[in-house]
C-alpha cells in the first residue's frame, strides 16, 4: 500500500480524494494555487504545497510543479481526481518515469478512449453496441443512401472534424439525404477548413446513461450499475440518479456485463465510465471516461462501495474488493450539482459564503469543500457542493431529496440551489420521464 | 395516513421527526418553550407554536399547552421524540380521549414496561431472559438470604423504584447481606419516597446490548438487531455500535427472535428497545423503552430501515413495511453523542456555538439540531449532535470515523469531540474489548 499521496486536484474531489486515502491510513499531501490556500483539503491534509498562481496551467495543469510537490514531500502516489491532469497520458508516463505511481489507468488505455475514432473503433472490437452509421467519410452519395437505408431514416449527417450542432444535419427520408449532405459539406468546409462528413443513426430523443466499471489491470473487471445523467444544460450534467429510471434489472445486468467483459479483454485498471445514448431498448456508445466521476457517489450509494478506496488498492497492485456476484445494488440514489450560479441565469456568483450549513439525518451525504466564511475564487469550476439522497426506492428517495433541499443553506452568494427545488417538485422528473434535451426544454419554457 | 404531526420535542430529535414527517408528505407542527424560538425544528416545520417558559415541566411536559397546540394548528397526531412525554402513558390516553393519535405503543404497553417490576414479570412471562432474583420486594431478611444463596453471590440490592444507581447496594457474601438491605432501603425511602428493594444476580463485567423492535399493533413484529451500548459514563450512553463486537450471527438471530416473539405476543405497537445485560454468553433483560432511542441511527444504518417512518405507519394503521426476511444487517455503525460539555470535566457548556461545520461524505450522517450562529440554552440536556459513521466491516467504520471526528468543527463553546477522538485511537475501543464500566475506568486513569 503507499505510504503519501498526493492529490493533484482541488475544491470538493481533492476532500473526497483525500477522505479516502485518511481511511485507508495513507498521509495525504494537498497541493493549491495561490488563490485555494484557504481551501478545506489545504486544512484538513497532513502537508501542502503551493504549486502557483491562480490560472490553472500554472498550477493545476503545471507537471512540473507537481513532480517537485511530490519530490518534497516523499509522496509515492499521485491521485489525479477528475479534470485537470486526470485524462493527461503523458503525465502519467511522466510519474512512471518518476518512480511515482499515478492512481488511474495505464497511459495507453488513457490515450485510446481519448481519441473519438480510436475509442468509437475500439468499444466496436470490444463488443460495445456502437451508433450505426458509415465507417468513415462517404463521399459518394449513393453509397451514402445505401448506408442510410441499411441504418433507417431518420440519420444524422455530420461532420468528421466537426463539434458543437455546426456541420450536422438531418434527413427524415431518402428525398432529404442528398441536400442535407451538400448542406453538411458546406458548413463543415466554411467552420472547419475540411468538408468530409459521415452518417450516424440519428437519436430524437435519447437518455445519457453510463456504466460504472473497475478494471483490475490483471483481466479482472466488474461492473456496478448504471447512471442516468440525462438532466444536463450545455452538456453539463446537473441531476445524475442511479438506477436509471429507464432501465429493468435485465437490461442493467445485461449492458453492465457487457462493458465489463470489454474492459476485462482490454486489462483496464481502476475506475472507468462507459457512457451511453440509450434510445427504445438500444444503447449506443458516446465515450469512455478513464478517470472518476463527479457523480460516481450515486454509484458508492447504492453498492456501498467506495470508489476511490477501490481506485487506490488497484493502483498500489492489490485486487478488487469484491466481486460481481458480490455487489449489491440496493435502493435508488440521486446526485444534485449545486453550483455557486444564479439558478435563473447560470452567471457564476464567487465571493463569499457567509453561511453555509448542510443537511443531515439518513440517507443523505454532501461532498463539498466549502464552509461557512470561505470565499469562491472567481478562477475554476463553480461547483461549490454535490447533496447524494439514498433511499429504498425511487419515490423515497425524491421525498428525502425535497426536505434536504429545504434544509441546505448557502448565503452570501447565488447558488443553483433553487433550481433544484424546482425540479423535484416538476411531475416528469418525479415520473423519470426525461431525456437529455429535456432541461434546456424546461429552462427555455420556465421564465 | 395522517395529515399533520405536531412533534413534542425539541433538539435534534425534533428534527430528526420532522424529517421523517417531510420525507412521508405529512405536513409538520412544531411545539417550543421561549428558549427554544430560534431552534433549526422551529425554523423548518410547517407551523410552530410556542407552548411556555424555558422550564420543561411549563412548556415540553405541559400537556394542556400541547392539547392546546394541537387544536389551534389541526394536529392528527402527536410524536413524542424520547424523554419528556415519550414514556407517559396518561399523556397517550389524553390524547386518544381527544381523538389524537399518540406515535407509540398503547398505553398499557408503556404502563406495563414502565414498572420496573411489572415489567421483569411480563418479560419472563414473555419468555425474555431475566437477571436471576427475587419475584418482587423482598420485605424480611431471611427470606432475602435464602434467594441470595440461591442466585449465588454476588448479589445486587436495588431500590424497585429506582434509578440512577441510588438506592443500589452489593453484597458480596452473605454477611454482607442485612446491611446493603437496610442501606438499600435507607437510600430508596428518602430518594424516591418508597423504601421497597429487590434482589438480583450481580454482573461484575456486563456489556450493555439492547434490541431493537417493530410491532405493528396486529400481533406481527421484527426485530432489527442489536446496538452494543456499553460505552456509558455515569449510566448515561456515550457510543453505541451496531452489530456488537461480542455477539456472532447465531447469538444475534437468537436473541433477536426472542425479542420479536415476545412482543407480537404482546401486540405491541411501533418501535421499541428491550435492554439487557450481557456476560458470559448470556442475556440478562434490564427493561424495556416504549419510544424512540437516542441511538437509533447505528440501526438505520445497517439496515437501511428509517424507524421512525415506520413509527409513522404503524401508528396511522398501517403495516411494517418489511418482514423480517427482508431485513438485512450490512456493514458496521458506531454513533458518537457529542455533547456541548467540556471533553474532560463534562461540565456543561451552553453558550454561542460560532462555527459549526459538520463532516460529509460516504457513510457519513449527522444528526444535530444546531448551526453557526445558535446559541444553545442552559435548560435542557448537552446533546448536539450525534454522528453516525457506516463501513462495510468494523474496521472501515472506524477509520471513517476518526476521519470524520477529524473534520467535525464546534467553536465558540467546549464539546466532547476530543473525548471521541480519543476514544477512536484506544486500542480496547478498536478491539471493542470493553464492558459497562471501561469507561468510566478510562476516565477515571486518564489524567
Amino acid at each position: 500500500m503507499f505510504h503519501k499521496i498526493l492529490i493533484a486536484n482541488r475544491g470538493e474531489i481533492a476532500l473526497r480524494v483525500l477522505r479516502a486515502a485518511k481511511e485507508l491510513g495513507i498521509q495525504t499531501v494537498a497541493v493549491h494555487s495561490t488563490a485555494d490556500a484557504d481551501a478545506m483539503h489545504v486544512r484538513l491534509a497532513d502537508e501542502s504545497v503551493c504549486i502557483g498562481p491562480p490560472a490553472s496551467r500554472d498550477s493545476y495543469l503545471n507537471i512540473h510543479q507537481i513532480l517537485a510537490a511530490c519530490e518534497i514531500t516523499g509522496a509515492d502516489a499521485v491521485h489525479p481526481g477528475y479534470g485537470f491532469l486526470s485524462e493527461n497520458a503523458k503525465f502519467s508516463e511522466i510519474l512512471d518515469a518518476h518512480n511515482l505511481t499515478f492512481i488511474g489507468p495505464r497511459a495507453e488505455h488513457i490515450r485510446v478512449m481519448g481519441d473519438k475514432i480510436e475509442a468509437k473503433r475500439t468499444a466496436k472490437r470490444l463488443g460495445i453496441p456502437v451508433v450505426p452509421g458509415s465507417e468513415g467519410a462517404v463521399t459518394d452519395d449513393v453509397e451514402a443512401k445505401r448506408i442510410a437505408a441499411e441504418i433507417g431514416y431518420p440519420v444524422l449527417v455530420k461532420a468528421s472534424a466537426g463539434g458543437g450542432g455546426r456541420g450536422m444535419k438531418v434527413a427524415k427520408t431518402e428525398a432529404d439525404l442528398s441536400d442535407a449532405l451538400a448542406n453538411a459539406r458546406n458548413e463543415a468546409g466554411a467552420a472547419f477548413g475540411d468538408d468530409a462528413v459521415y452518417i450516424e443513426k440519428y437519436l430524437a430523443k435519447p437518455r445519457h446513461i453510463e456504466v460504472q466499471i473497475m478494471g483490475d489491470g490483471k483481466g479482472n473487471a466488474i461492473h456496478l450499475g448504471e447512471r442516468d445523467c440525462s438532466l444536463q444544460r450545455r452538456h453539463q450534467k446537473v441531476w445524475e440518479e442511479a438506477n436509471s429510471p429507464a432501465l429493468n434489472v435485465e437490461q442493467r445486468m445485461k449492458i453492465g456485463e457487457i462493458c465489463s467483459r470489454a474492459v476485462a479483454d482490454l486489462g483496464y485498471s481502476g475506475a472507468g465510465t462507459i457512457e451511453f445514448l440509450y434510445e427504445d431498448g438500444e444503447f449506443y456508445f458516446i465515450e469512455m471516461n478513464t478517470r472518476l466521476q463527479v457523480e460516481h457517489p450515486v454509484t458508492e450509494a447504492i453498492t456501498g462501495i467506495d470508489l476511490v478506496h477501490e481506485q487506490i488498492r488497484v493502483a498500489s497492485g492489490g485486487g478488487l474488493s469484491v466481486t460481481q456476484d458480490e455487489v449489491r445494488f440496493q435502493g435508488h440514489a440521486i446526485e444534485c450539482r449545486i453550483n455557486a450560479e444564479d439558478a435563473r441565469t447560470f452567471v457564476p456568483s464567487p465571493g463569499v459564503i457567509t453561511h453555509f450549513h448542510t443537511p443531515g439525518g439518513l440517507g443523505v451525504r454532501v461532498d463539498s469543500g466549502v464552509y461557512s466564511g470561505y470565499k469562491i475564487p472567481p478562477y475554476y469550476d463553480s461547483l461549490i457542493g454535490k447533496l447524494i439522497v439514498h433511499g429504498r426506492n425511487r419515490v423515497e428517495c425524491m421525498m428525502r431529496l425535497r426536505r434536504a433541499l429545504d434544509e441546505f443553506v448557502v448565503d452570501g452568494i447565488n447558488s443553483t440551489l433553487p433550481l433544484f427545488r424546482d425540479l423535484v417538485g416538476n411531475v416528469d422528473v418525479a415520473n423519470g420521464d426525461y431525456d437529455i434535451h429535456w432541461l434546456e426544454n424546461y429552462l427555455a419554457n420556465k421564465d
